[in-house]
């Protein structure tokens, strides 16, 4: 049975179909008989399964032409498969410490296979959760934002290059429509798919709703989103798309990928650390009052944008005479000039930050998707004074973000905020 | 002899051609024996030929491989017609008053044919050099950029749309780096193609080179051109662009489309407005002092903007509860909010408007490509008291571009720099 058109792969169809795939067979040593199948797909979006034998591994993700959130299943087109794979090649290319190698992709079946993850991996979110340290995560965190932020922008690229694949990248319309809904639009509107801990946070809800310097600030920023493309931004980078060891980071599910603002992803990966930040309240008990653990939380925040920093710069300084079409080194021919413009650049990149990563947090607890850092906590009212705790600091934050001249006085206003 | 690949149209092949598409003999009623044929291109990037005989007429533009500038040829695709055929339907559906009807477009010949443009229509910069009041052109320019640019935005259409359209004009790339490179790169470093009023601007052109701040402020605006899709913007929309009578302004030669920021067209017409001030003083002699039409300039420009305004917010009620994406009526559901937004969106507007304005005003001074308002100022001397004036203004509205709440404040600005 060949597979020209899409169906979707159950267990004894996969098989058929990594007998059809010599890629896919060899990894395996063609090795049939000791083969492991275990689908571990949450079922949401994708299927995925874990296909493993002794000679070795692989994972294979297929998109489905819908998701399902809340009982619910929307029609969602399986072509995000196609951009999945390619926003994993090319930041694979850029970072490959910290993304999986893609083994084969096919469009015709929305079918990635790449890397499997093995244990001790697990999701970076389940890790905060259980109050584990990653003394290396900001490190990796920074470098992978750093190389697959800086060199997918004008900063290194010429006109040229980034227009062929901002149009590619237009293709991935559906999802990115999906973010603005789900960030940009729900959590300012009644929306039936809205849901928070009520009663306890009923009135923090429509206080979202009727305020309307907020809803000044957002327009900003989702105007952002969609007009301006600044690099090839993962586009989900929250905690549950991030797999960690104690030594390894990996970036998986990139398929929002499109060509957005770089503080869309640095955004979304600080918010996720201070949602996490904030939840910590409620898995504290008698054995761990997680006091030391919210302080690494915030030291991680702050070594993930000082890191950025430092290496999005150097990188900026090591191309500064490169074919980058942003800033020509004939006019930005002076060090003082280069360092004004440098500020200047990481400056406002800093703000959209905070204000992309405070809409990540706000839509978090009032929006149709939530955490698991909070949905864990069963006292809800436990979980409510967490969940409004996190809220008041991002409402505070996609206000006041212009405000914010350094990482450590945005730690300090997370701390004053509890 | 057919025309299925690319040749430059002579006249003898302008019949053939003519005579092999029905559209166009049709148009001059297949009039053959009385046809007139007249050449009318400045041969800098296309031949343009005016076809007319008692039956009728049009405008015949074919774009070349190549564009022509002090007296160099650069390579330059002729792909560029079909771009501008394009934004010729797409600008001409939504403002049909104020843009000439497309009758053919040919991709392989890269051939527009369209209407003529019968005198008395002259191009405006040629009318505001001669000291020509055009009573309605406030009225119809602001037409024009109101309905062409918010009917183009996320203000009028949904994601998909735009995402569609940004993807087909990243094609017109070629266009666009030129831009970048004569607007936002040669003007502040030493290119070869630059020229100024030498002596007399030698240290004015350097200052521009060594301006810390000004080359600051101009990478924004650079980088707000080259990754803000905005809307759907003519690119070139200086007074040359315009063609006008007492009652008519047609606006031509968009080649240079492509989604951009809003305020790169309308900065482009009002900054050529006030090169067209500076210019008149070297225009004045005994018999006119030009005094009373620097007022009328003046007038002009406050009544661009102030129309503009009123006319782009009146589309934007008029369609709030329609299918645009940027502002969801249901997020935006109070007047004292809607107020809210507008008011802000107008103001960066009108910031984006005085940085692009300002740069396309500077580059005219002391880049490759000069504007005839002071080019025809015979007297050196003069001319560079004109241009120094004028650059002394462009810089100053850059670099304090987002200080200005209101357009008076900009006249204002203006009457004071003389």
């Amino acid at each position: 049975m060949a597979f020209t058109e899409f169906r979707p792969l159950a267990e004894k169809s996969l098989i058929e179909y990594i007998k059809a795939t010599s890629v896919l067979s060899d990894k395996i040593g063609n090795n049939f008989g000791d083969l492991k199948i275990k689908e571990v797909g949450d079922g949401n979006l994708n299927f995925v399964y874990i296909v493993a034998s002794p000679s070795g591994s692989f994972v294979i993700k297929q998109a489905l032409p819908y998701i399902r959130w809340i009982g619910e299943s929307w029609p969602m087109t399986k072509e995000r498969a196609y951009f999945e794979a390619l926003a994993l090649r090319e930041h694979g290319r850029l970072c490959p410490e910290n993304v999986p190698e893609v083994y084969h992709f096919d469009r015709t079946m929305s079918v990635i296979a790449m890397r499997y993850l093995e244990p001790p991996h697990i999701i970076l979110r389940k890790g905060l959760i259980a109050g584990i340290e990653y003394p290396l995560l900001a490190e990796h965190m920074s470098d992978y934002m750093a190389k697959t932020l800086y060199y997918t922008s004008l900063l290194y690229r010429t006109t040229t290059e980034h227009k062929r694949d901002v149009a590619e990248f237009c293709g991935n319309v559906e999802l990115s429509r999906l973010t603005e809904q789900v960030v940009f639009s729900d959590p300012y509107k009644i929306s039936q798919y809205n849901r928070w801990t009520s009663p306890y946070l009923d009135h923090d809800t429509e206080a979202v709703r009727e305020d309307n310097i907020l809803k000044l600030e957002v327009a900003e920023l989702k105007s952002m989103f969609c007009e301006r493309a600044q690099a090839l931004v993962h586009g989900d980078l929250h905690t549950g798309s991030v797999m960690v060891t104690h030594d390894s980071t990996q970036v998986i599910d990139p398929e929002f990928a499109f060509y957005g603002p770089m503080g869309f992803d640095i955004g979304a990966f600080i918010g996720n650390l201070i949602l996490a930040f904030y939840a910590q309240d409620g898995h504290a008990d008698q054995m761990n009052d997680r006091i030391r653990y919210k302080e690494w939380i915030l030291r991680t925040i702050r070594e993930t944008w000082s890191l950025f920093y430092k290496k999005f710069t150097a990188l900026w300084d090591e191309h500064k005479d490169g074919s980058g079409e942003a800033y020509i080194p004939e006019i930005y021919n002076n060090p003082e000039l280069q360092l004004l413009v440098q500020r200047k650049y990481m400056q406002d990149l800093l703000h959209d930050t905070l204000g992309f990563g405070a809409a990540k947090m706000i839509r978090r607890i009032v929006g149709v998707a939530h955490v698991e850092d909070f949905e864990s906590i069963t006292d809800a009212s436990k979980r409510a004074k967490c969940e409004q705790q996190a809220l008041d600091l991002a409402k505070m934050l996609l206000k006041e973000r212009k405000k914010f001249q350094s990482i450590d006085e945005v730690v300090l206003a997370i701390q004053q905020v509890q």
